[in-house]
């Protein structure tokens, strides 16, 4: 078992699904990531709050055994982001986005932090992105995702991040920017050629669909009789991707990233059952493993 | 091996994609059909054309052994559909639709036809199924595709239909429409107490979900690396789905449906591969085994 850093946004987040609302609730990247990677190993937080902060909910994290030695609190709001979703759950509607102590957030690492072997860098700024990589000695897998705003105002950063990563994770609509190609099956083996090894593209209610050594390994989600609330999906998919990774002790190889997707599915179907962070705060290492069961039930081509 | 009986449209199409643009192109339901399940036992078809139908046409199905018997030719045009995909080649946009000979179409079975053990009731007017499904004895299995506007316009005498077929093969709009539940998973699972065993949902590029005896079965599409023209991809999955059950020797079970599922996928992906039946007219039976291959491969959990 290797520890697993994350760098990303915590938030407090308000959301309007079909199903209802909630207001200052609990969200960002790293937040998401570390309660789902948390299941596996140990993750450290690198992250900005500000004096808003609950301390319920640093108790959240540190219940999970989650290390925060890297998450700053500096005067001002935490990160607040609003979004709704209307039937199509695959797809936020953005409201308003207020970074606050997010807009001057220069992500330093504890020392500790630096023999990290397996590190996930969250959705921001891909200059943030290239800095805490620089501060790691010597990863054993990197991973990195993206967004449409950084895609188009910081494009070259962003491939030269991609020089220096293992896997890309991203949904359909950033291959598709990134690439510049509409049809995702090709888009994402052209990706592969930008310096990645593997390409992880994430579907939403359809799954995944991944790119390595020449070859697709494409799967469905499980299935969720009742989404509640799909925000973070995304960032806990690659929670459980990281989390199966890092409990390797070998190098790994596309077997292991092709195991790490299922988990990173069986994840993700959790957050969505319920608003924020809650459908995480349950699970324990049983449920993931009777999903797991179930899971291959689904998709089994003999009963 | 059993003869199977479809009905449904036989038409020229006019279809712009992103790639380019085809007029006066075969097209229908029943052509899409019979041309993909051809491959594996005898197709029947029970159509309408005009007097406007090529004769080269004709001979395109005459090659595949197809049983033309139930096909009237009667004075008027063939029907007529316009359509044209943006982007997302998922949806079709409809700018035309000319019903012409179809207008009048009342189906009649040669005499011959009624020993049919495999009916495919393709979207045409529930009334129109139930009186095709009227005329055939002691069929093995019934499936049944529909659109919304037959959802919106005849509800209760689709609703009726059901409980006669065997398999609902539909979309996921028309699994939506139907159920009026959004998302899927619940959707499909409340089908099937309207009638059939089983209800297949086509996803388009993200392949199917079934549902029947209470489990559902998920797998992805083929993926395909240059989609040319996604029309008829549903009707060609039908006729993978119903050519390998009709091959069965036994009557049909949940493991049979879920291959029949991969063989619709299979010949779809065909279909998607270039304009209008183009993608189905060279493939043989070697290159279905090829694809099978291929298939398993990207869905296998280990490599």
């Amino acid at each position: 078992m290797s520890e697993i850093l994350v760098v990303g946004s915590v938030a407090y987040d308000t959301i309007t699904t079909p199903t209802g609302k909630v207001d200052h609730a609990l969200g960002g990247s790293a937040n998401y990531f570390s309660l789902s990677a948390s299941l596996y190993s140990r993750v450290r937080i690198v992250g900005v709050i500000g004096d808003d902060y609950d301390s319920t909910d640093i108790k959240i994290l540190q219940d999970r055994n989650i290390d925060l030695k890297g998450l700053q609190k500096v005067p001002g709001s935490t990160f607040h982001w609003e979004g709704k979703y209307e039937k199509d759950m695959n797809e936020a509607i953005t409201i308003d986005t207020q970074l606050n102590v997010f807009e001057n957030f220069n992500p330093e690492l504890p020392k500790e932090y630096r023999d990290s072997k397996y590190v996930f860098l969250a959705n921001i700024d891909p200059e943030l992105q290239h800095r805490v990589l620089d501060q790691v000695d010597n990863p054993t897998l990197v991973g990195v995702d993206t967004m449409n705003f950084w895609i188009k105002s910081k494009l070259d950063s962003l491939k030269k991040l991609l020089k220096r990563v293992d896997v890309l994770l991203v949904n359909e609509g950033e291959v598709r920017a990134l690439s510049n190609t509409w049809n995702t099956v090709s888009a994402i083996k052209e990706l592969t050629e930008w310096g990645p090894r593997a390409v992880v593209m994430k579907r939403g209610e359809y799954g995944f669909m991944m790119y390595s050594e020449g070859k697709y390994f494409i799967l469905p989600a499980f299935p969720v009789e009742k989404v509640i609330d799909p925000t973070g999906a995304g960032d806990t998919f690659a929670g459980g991707f990281f989390g199966y990774l890092s409990k390797l002790n070998s190098d790994w190889n596309r077997e292991d990233i092709k195991q790490a997707c299922i988990h990173g599915c069986l994840m993700a179907s959790f957050t969505v059952q319920d608003f924020s962070i809650k459908g995480l705060l349950n699970v324990d290492w049983p449920q993931v493993e009777a999903r797991q069961n179930e899971y291959y039930k689904v998709i089994a081509l003999r009963d």
